[in-house]
């Protein structure tokens, strides 16, 4: 694929690119590459520096895990989102690990790690947009760790089906309930207790296709 | 206190101090204030930007709180520590509110936060200095969530109490086991019965002093 095609999707998704030399954008575009991850696959795994990933389509889950393989998903990625924590040979200060998987076909755009370092230690515009990425998802960090650490479980659950049915735009989330407390970084016994409660109450309906939303009003309420 | 007393602190702690007009380096003395606060005093409360503080003695503890009360220490501010998440007006990415108190009695410069802000948008190595010093926070939470969601209670206990060790240089912890408890995210029952298990195994005795180290060796093997 030509360079050229780089040109506008950086146009749009960096703030400084037009503030750069002709020269430091070229590089970046030599150093890009397309390319389509299939749902499931693996694309950063831990501290390597993986590079500086842009989703065109679809969507990436990035998590944390435990030695023992437990996972907890930080945020997803969306089509336009950056993403940062997996280019870590860019920014120093970031010592943790984190890990990202395609959970749909994923079209992205790459840039090198090191490629993206070198440009952005010649310009500060690259250095401040690469560190505001980075922050800016720390506080999406401390959002999911207030949920986790603090919030109850009812309404933690409760907040997690109305956000997936107001972005699918479905009234059946069809996930299992394995994956709904993975997503949660929960226990599957504690979802299945407390789906088994919610569907008690009326407020959804359990089968193994998934859980369908039965009465919205009840479940907003539980999220406030 | 003299303005010119600041010069000094601030060449030793801001990299871009030398790097900034002289008009810049007044400003920030001129909002700089010596404050000690008193062992206990709360000085950062949630959103409001109270400023950067840096601690020259004594010990601050930065940490999240849900609503009904229950905190998480993210970290501990030392002589010589920066804070830059209590001046939430210098960076905009930052959208969760900490909390700060001091644990011991703690002299600390505290440099206005507007005024910060003011003189970081006119100089942008002041810009990443601040989100470097914000990102490198980043990677300590990281690891404290990572402790407290992943880690065994056991092992997350043994941890601190050679952490505490080695700090104070001492083999007695003067801490209560609610104090433990706090400062490790948990619960008191649970701190409680894992110490009595360690004072079982011969590992700590535990008092109303606070919880004395005697078996060194075992304790770092749990630590492993």
């Amino acid at each position: 694929m030509s360079e050229d095609v780089f040109d506008p999707i950086y146009k749009e998704s960096f703030p400084f690119w037009e503030k750069i030399p002709d020269a430091d954008r070229e590089y970046i575009c030599q150093n890009s590459h397309h390319i389509i991850y299939p749902k499931g696959k693996n694309i950063h795994n831990g501290s390597e520096c993986s590079g500086v990933i842009i989703v065109r389509s679809g969507s990436l889950r990035l998590y944390i895990m435990s030695d023992e393989g437990k996972d907890i998903t930080l945020y997803r990625l969306h089509a336009g989102d950056l993403c940062m924590l997996s280019a870590s040979c860019v920014l120093d200060a970031i010592t943790f690990e984190v890990f990202v998987d395609a959970e749909q076909d994923s079209q992205c755009c790459v840039i090198s790690g090191p490629a993206f370092a070198a440009v952005s230690e010649r310009n500060q515009d690259i250095r401040i947009f690469a560190l505001e990425a980075a922050v800016s998802r720390f506080s999406d960090v401390m959002w999911v760790m207030q949920q986790i650490l603090f919030m109850s479980m009812d309404k933690r659950l409760a907040i997690f089906l109305s956000d997936e049915s107001a972005r699918t735009g479905l009234d059946t989330i069809a996930l299992t309930q394995g994956q709904i407390a993975r997503y949660m970084g929960s226990a599957r016994e504690v979802v299945s207790r407390m789906l088994k409660y919610f569907a008690s109450e009326g407020i959804v309906e359990v089968s193994r296709g998934g859980v369908t939303i039965l009465d919205k009003k009840r479940l907003r309420t539980l999220t406030l």
